[in-house]
């Protein structure tokens, strides 16, 4: 047993701990939930102001979170450049910009892969019109997740989609500007059930090498079958140069959208200790992390706050890891070494070391009792009466 | 091969056909759809008059869906005695009472489970008020889903749950008439993402064993872990005399509520014929056989045709099953002679049988295309404007 | 309902079901099992020469498999020139190499992906005999399954592995002559069971695209993710022209290596309709169709009879299925008639008309009733003795 | 965050530490692999006595594993009175006595679930030959695995096989003595691929409680669906009273049978708070806890030793869960605080206090290191020389 977090040794992880940054969505302060029911809360935001304002308590709180990702119609807004102001007068940017394929009526029957060529268009004009909002919030990342997909055997024609889909992201790519980049998330299953227009990183991979080089992957932890190793995903596609962004979460068993961390944080490890060994954590690197989460029972801000901790917890843990000592362990085939090296970064408490590091910056020790202490909870369930609160439908 | 559906095959089988009658439930002909979007269609019912009465025509069209299963709150009503007439009047029974402890507010965090008193007396009380409205119906079967679970690792204490639940399924049990039966449900997960307190058949099973002779189990065919052989556990639940009752559905991912026999008709196939082989087909068996699915994107009434048509497809070639042949190749442990008479039966086409043998019943041949061709749908989306139309939040 | 299989239906598909051709894998006829047992049989081949006999049987009952896949070093032997006469003589060609990187003491750890410069440059040597061999055989296909992997985290550089995998593939690639393929394999899991170093179909992608035209990937019917919609992979394979080959077997749980068609009969149709939908049975095809299961329990050379009969069955039920009305549907969206299209097709009993295909073309109607009666596996058992029987250890 | 493992709060839970047994099975210590490869090892055991006296080494190195399981007839031995004194000279006892029915020829479609009545009556034989040694080993509890099945649907009367085991069953348990018990073990899949005759906790509890008070439940934690909770499983066989004993090991997606912990230990950890919440670590436990595992490609005493750390590390952080904290947040239905006292236990560092309590005990501080340095498998590796190594073929 070795103890990577000695004093000396968490002292040389704080530049790159400096660097992570996780965006917020928008959308997580919100309400969600099942078909079966979405539950509110008192103090739910009714206006992308109220959703910004919450998610600058999570950077407040904690540093980690500079940025907020909106989420269009839901976010849309007369005046971008207010927006932004008033973002940036709360301490954080916006992000990245997310598009929405699955409420218009006219999706009902997909988006981009639609064979009805009006709807297409559609779909294809609403990317549009959010490259022209990015230009105003000054946003880099186009992300779409598609919808699209079908619930049953013969409803659909496969091949001709992807066809029609490489040509809808095709007229969409060639209307980025330079530094904005366009990012195609896959998902296995859900909405549809039977099957998906961008299933899995193969298929996002295939379309975003075709469109070039400002088209990238985005990975979702909860976007994949039962038992794929998802760390694997990660190292392949920094490998290709194609990682993206992320969309944290975690799951049990479909997409449940729970905390990231909270259903198997060694997997969260894992997955961290690949984006470093890939260069994700590099001072240069372009690879954005984002939540993605929906807080369908617990509170929505300090569920954000706690999704950022368990990040930033992970990858304390993963940049502890002996990197040397496993090199070793591996050249040597001592799998039981290798493992142990593994093992024991994952075991480190690094919850001590965090809290002093936060203290050293001007944040609190301990950012979930500090904002439950803050009552800011009490205060927006007494402000925001009235109105409607915001949700997938909003 | 042999073929089994020569005309005298299949006049042996029609006897027990005749016995065939799957349950309808009414919350099909409402909308429905996903976390993401629930898509409204015209002349859906805004009541449950209307729910009947599209209900009924599936019967007309099929003969083979003589009740219809109810959901309280969603169908109730001030006076059951004319509900009840209401349909009788369209060729159709009331059936199974669903309860429903998932919607309202108080059941966010449990129902029957719930550690709070008061939470679980609200829904002990619902579950008798449902006794009551069974004795109004005529309904026999109580039956329990209960949404029940928890989100997170450490949120409930898992077995305190289990005890509580026990406790208030007795106290329902309790007040049963003779002749019902309370029917409980397990679901592998959602809308709990981490732990679900009735997750499996043997759950279900330790409880109504418990609870005495009238308490069963339901088995949702979509409501199990991936590969889960489910013929096999409709076998176990039959020899061990408490298989209450199906939903009927299919899935290839989660609990997709596709229409039974769409994502894997040999399947269906294998659990028709472990119900025949254990006599739920029998004369005298109490088995009760239901439709549980959502059409989120097909028209609803045909779908719910082309479901019953599906189960009748594979009863038809189970019972065409030569029986005496495969206990020959079973006795001879003749693996491929034995799944050779298996598939024999499944690839024999009854479809023109079955058109036949409707016809014989002054039944159309075709009762999708009669269906189609009798306008109603037309009629309903012409009738059925104004009002809310009904869903799972009606 | 449309019955696709009149006569004149049926007589319009036959020109495409003349090319079906299904190359069965040398291993099949020799002993396999699980890690549990590896039962024996009377009349197991002890030699190449004995498997290609029992191959052979299988295409003079069905006139379905031309060719014969070897293994090398399993089917090693002095004169390649002579089994390859031997083989035309009974009738078959020599097919597909497999090579084997699983079984020298020397992979514990690896091979192509081997860390250990001996050990990677023994595996690179491997293959280079293999392609030697295929020189001599007049095999196009160097398949390359690859069992690297590791069985806990940390064990292995996964990124590292993928470098060195890239490069191992390039130095065979490069000495494949014109005319000759490279075909990657790819398997979710096993027997490695933490990662894979070609998991899947992404990855095996990602290298056949990087080494070039000659390399593309072989799609495992068993070698997926629960719940993976493979008829999708298949059509995107086609699609980005990277298919390069099929293992058919079929499976519940793992990489079971069921008899093809015998666990999920419909997913197989629908990954025939993908396949002729794509091209796959077009007379220029170049996509290799192959067995590769194994018969643990039933009889190996009827099960391998059963094995190409499925393929040919939900082939012909594919070919009839009414691509026009489906389009229709598919235009219309119009769900349920799409699936009732596509379901028709599936239920349509082709099987007395493939009897009476056989039969014109000089072939048992009945390929398994005509082989049980042949008396083969008599004789064989009695012929057969002595020697050591075949299985992965030979 | 709180820290529970101050040096108060590790000392509170030093008694129930002390009671932590794990028995190890001596076929660990022998080769195992997969269906494509079993690699061995220098020094591999060639004998029972071998096998115990590596297993003696994993006890005197962690005073964690005080019996060893033995397999039958792998473990047969003319003297058991002669094995049972040499265990206790080397500090261990003779544990469990595990039956096989996977490997004689006459069980190839099934043993105790058989439809032929000489397979049967030998299956059962060998259950009555294994009481007998039972007897003289001392051996409290008879543990049966069965590997009967089918491959292919229709291969079996899934029905008739319940019964036919039932009856065995039953003969089997009317010979137990007192203080004897008989823990019938369930598993998902494997080495049958289409039905399981015992594969889920539902049928094992069906039958045990049909049998009497001897019969119990085994839960091996890699026996389940993907996605299984499988802590549910253990709280509520402890609540019905029928968790007999546990097989520990871990999987990422089969039956993996990789080292306890090392997939996800944190689901170890919430298996071992449940176990702890049953009542399973309590003074009067009957509960049995066990490992079976495989060490594949890594060194085996070893592969042992830091299975059962993983599990006294578990159990260390399980006993130090601020129960009264969590079950204030449990009864405010506060999730995020009751989730944060299950993180923050399992969180805590307990390596260096669980390596002080060693040494209290007279235990090295750091076994693995201990027994690396030790010599052990040097030795073993130049003694045992000759001879057939022990694997499960022997």
């Amino acid at each position: 047993m070795t103890d990577p977090s000695a004093a000396t040794g968490f002292s040389s992880i704080t530049d790159t701990l400096d660097r992570l940054a996780i965006e917020v969505p928008s959308w997580a302060y919100g309400n969600s939930g099942t078909r079966f029911r979405v539950f509110g809360t008192p103090g739910t935001p009714r206006t992308v102001e109220e959703k910004i304002a919450d998610a600058a308590q999570v950077h407040a709180h904690t540093g980690l979170a500079p940025s907020v990702a909106l989420h269009i119609p839901w976010d849309k807004t007369d005046d971008y450049t207010a927006l932004r102001e008033y973002a940036e007068g709360l301490g954080v940017r916006l992000g990245t910009v997310n598009s929405n394929t699955f409420q218009d009526e006219a999706y009902k029957f997909g988006s981009l892969t639609s064979a009805d060529d009006a709807v297409r268009q559609q779909a294809v004009d609403h990317h549009l019109e959010c490259l022209e909002i990015m230009g105003r919030t000054g946003s880099r990342d186009l992300k779409i997740w598609l919808a699209d997909g079908a619930n049953y055997p013969g409803q659909n024609d496969l091949r001709q989609r992807q066809d029609t889909l490489a040509e809808s992201l095709r007229t969409i790519y060639d209307q980025l500007d330079d530094g904005q980049r366009l990012v195609l998330e896959y998902k296995f299953f859900e909405p549809a059930f039977y099957s998906t227009d961008v299933p899995d990183w193969g298929t996002s991979y295939a379309h975003v090498s075709a469109l070039g080089e400002k088209a990238m992957v985005c990975l979702d932890t909860g976007h994949h079958a039962p038992g794929t190793n998802i760390e694997f995903i990660v190292a392949q596609l920094l490998r290709l140069g194609k990682l993206g962004s992320f969309d944290f979460n975690s799951r049990f068993y479909a997409d449940d959208d729970l905390i990231v961390g909270a259903a198997d944080p060694y997997q969260l490890f894992r997955i961290v200790v690949e984006v470093i060994r890939g260069g994700g954590l590099d001072a240069d690197s372009e690879v954005a992390l984002m939540l993605d989460q929906c807080h369908n029972i617990e509170e929505k801000v300090p569920g954000q706050i706690r999704s950022v901790l368990n990040v930033q917890e992970m990858t304390a843990k993963a940049l502890l890891l002996d990197r040397e000592a496993l090199a070793q362990a591996q050249a040597d085939n001592d799998v039981l070494a290798a493992n142990q090296v593994f093992m024991d970064a994952f075991f480190t408490d690094v919850r001590s070391d965090l809290a002093a590091y936060r203290e050293e910056r001007g944040l609190p020790g301990d950012p979930m009792a500090a904002f439950r202490e803050s009552g800011y909870l009490d205060r927006i369930a007494a402000d925001r009466v009235g109105g409607t609160q915001s949700g997938w439908g909003a």
